[in-house]
């Protein structure tokens, strides 16, 4: 039996499906036991996409001429209420009401939904999963985190036998290269953004990259995955790499640490801990290595201990890659959904509420005492002291760094304001706090 | 719909499985969606295996008392011919007719089988897919490859829209920590080996590790998934480390390359080059940083490009883990089996019908001239070099080594002839050889 799949957006990601789903005919009709046949793609301009991915313009609704909006409008339509057609491929993006309302067209018309859309499934998962569940269809997202790594499999179906313990990941190949330059090559924040766009690695609006709300997208689906956790978006707490500066890189580096965007979700008795945002990596964790724009996740299980996956978060190929796994998977078995899974007991809590070793950068008015006050207020929070850098002076100023034991931010916080309130004028701007990873 | 299992051979890693089912009941039945239920053991040493493990002696057969091997056969075939259990888990181990025999009874009665043994997978492994074809149930074997890795779901769910061009790994913890202590602490492998015995990492009877035997079944089996190559075990080449010499290492070192005992399997063409041996691994490519008992494995695939898995390779709970994965998802989907991949039409060739660099280590007389005799000697096979070694003098002798541009092994080894030939007495001893991996 024919297994037929429509296209929705031709762009990078959806020009990468149809490009495998044309040359892999013959292998993926073996693996997923049945004929897995392109029959249809809707896109606004099949000209272009037709040339750029190489894709006979027959497949193209509206015989390969420009659609207007209202004919594109029209066109998906028509692949969501044709009853031939088994899976439909979203590759259009955006996470506004139009897209809901397609996606969610797709399951309540009875065909398999593909994913790439991390945003909109970040807002809008579990409506999507709940309407995947009602009509008795699949719902395939592989593309959506980490694109080539098969994580999501690997959560849905390789460690099912595993009690998660935590999550941690590089899942933003732009943020990642960004720092990678800044460390290995020791430029600023805003030379190595310029080099990243130059090379293609960052948009033009690079900001939901550079935000942290892109790998925010992406945790929020990891939670759900890995912890059963709903939760909104907004309510993941996230900070981007904007505001990392050559210095932190450098002190990162005198404690033989890398800084990297992590996204972290840590099971603590009821709670999971989560954040988003820049933290010290130690180059003896092996996330610390993973440079440029390559994605990594680490799952600590109860019983499997440490597994690491790392391979290629995007990309035209690479995400159709994930994409087709999904296919075929859903060809294989989509017409045997899963049950609804419990409502989880866990509760979300922001990272900052965990104990975790912190990274402080001081910058100090350059005068005798101030190493001593600085660690006296630390200590007076009860939180004891790993290490302290040494001292860089610049002009009357000076910076150093303290790494402590596991702490909570309060109380780094608390230390912090003690120092401000007692000593007034001995910190020169707001220190620079980042978690360490274990 | 309850979902029972039943365990045959309770030690390390059958312990592992059971402890898991009793503890993550919950979990499992809501991620099954349905009850999995561990209905019975048999076990030659009940008490043993429950008080090492933790384990109610009711659900040993035989009432938890020691079982005659005669009473463990028929408590065997109980299982195998009772309706109710769905899912048999093998832990016994050995690749003879005997549990051949058990192991097949499980597919034919009509139940799931779920093993970790990989002797019986790489000898027999054809037969046991098509039985369980056959009579429409699962066979699952996570654990039988790098145990806590999801490496067998990801190649057989995870990574289907790809066409997969190589997979290296390491694939034996005991030969990966025996070689890491040489290299970090420059043992020599008896030295090694007898640390990593002292530490649990080896067996009183080592040989499958270090001989390359055990990572030569995994190879099989990983074969058979990624390339549908239905080979013999014994026509996979293999070589393991105990011929590696701490000389060797420290060259490797020179280099910027650490040697590991590799699986690699390569597709060009119609061919697929494949061999167990140690290799030289470049500080440049992650696998160089596996250390210690550790498992990884590297797939590229057309699409997705290069994918890296990292984790636990052996250990009960951790292969418990595996093996819990797949009973999990035989729970879900064990009742849909997929069609029979068509037989495959690539042939297996080994590795040294393929160009690879080459790192060639050469004793010799340490008389002026030996280098460009060497040298000469190697260009005449038109092979070009990449790199001489500092020479090494000890007595009247003299080491150094050379590392190749990619050639085939039998350029190497006409070279080496042409030199002994051509300048007798010149060697002393077969120069040692190791393909580089890139």
């Amino acid at each position: 039996m024919q297994f037929r799949v429509a296209i929705l957006g031709c762009g990078t990601v959806g020009g990468g499906v149809a490009r495998i789903l044309l040359d892999q005919q013959v292998a993926l009709h073996e693996r997923a036991g049945r004929e897995v046949e392109l029959v249809r793609i809707v896109d606004l301009f099949p000209k272009q996409s037709a040339e750029r991915h190489g894709i006979p313009r027959a497949l193209y609704a509206g015989k390969g001429d420009e659609l207007s909006p209202e004919q594109a409008d029209a066109e998906v339509l028509g692949v969501l209420e044709d009853p031939d057609i088994d899976l439909v491929v979203e590759t259009i993006g955006g996470s506004g009401p139009s897209i809901l309302g397609t996606t969610r067209g797709v399951l309540e018309q009875g065909k398999h939904l593909v994913t790439a859309n991390k945003a909109l499934l970040a807002k809008h998962g579990e409506e999507l999963h709940a309407a995947a569940r009602e009509h008795g269809k699949g719902l395939g997202f592989e593309a959506a985190v980490c694109a080539a790594i098969p994580i999501i499999r690997s959560l849905e179906d390789g460690l099912t036998g595993e009690e998660i313990l935590s999550i941690s990941g590089i899942f933003n190949g732009t943020s990642n290269y960004i720092l990678s330059k800044m460390d290995t090559e020791g430029q600023s924040f805003g030379d190595a953004l310029r080099d990243a766009q130059a090379k293609g690695y960052a948009e033009a609006d690079p900001t939901l990259d550079i935000n942290g709300g892109d790998a925010g997208h992406k945790l929020t689906i990891v939670l759900r995955l890995a912890f059963g956790l709903e939760v909104a978006f907004e309510d993941v707490p996230r900070q981007g790499i904007d505001t990392v500066t050559a210095g932190e890189v450098a002190f990162a580096e005198e404690m033989q640490g890398v800084i990297k965007l992590i996204c972290h979700a840590q099971r603590e008795g009821d709670f999971v801990y989560a954040a988003v945002r820049p933290m010290i990596v130690k180059r003896t964790n092996l996330l610390s290595k993973i440079d440029g724009a390559t994605n990594a996740v680490r799952v600590i299980g109860r019983y499997a201990g440490e597994n690491m996956m790392i391979g290629q978060g995007a990309g035209s190929l690479e995400t159709g890659s994930a994409i087709v796994s999904d296919i075929v998977f859903l060809a294989r078995y989509g017409d045997h959904p899963r049950p609804a899974p419990p409502k989880s007991e866990l509760r979300l809590r922001p990272l900052g509420d965990l104990k975790l070793p912190y990274h402080i950068v001081f910058e100090t008015a350059d005068v005798p005492g101030i190493t001593g006050i600085v660690a006296t207020a630390i200590g007076h929070q009860d939180i004891n002291i790993d290490s302290v850098s040494h001292n860089r002076h610049e002009n009357d100023n000076a910076e150093f760094a303290i790494a402590t034991m596991p702490c909570t931010r309060a109380q780094v916080d608390a230390a912090v304001l003690d120092i401000q309130n007692n000593h007034p004028g001995s910190l020169l701007g707001e220190p620079r706090v980042l978690p360490i990873l274990i």
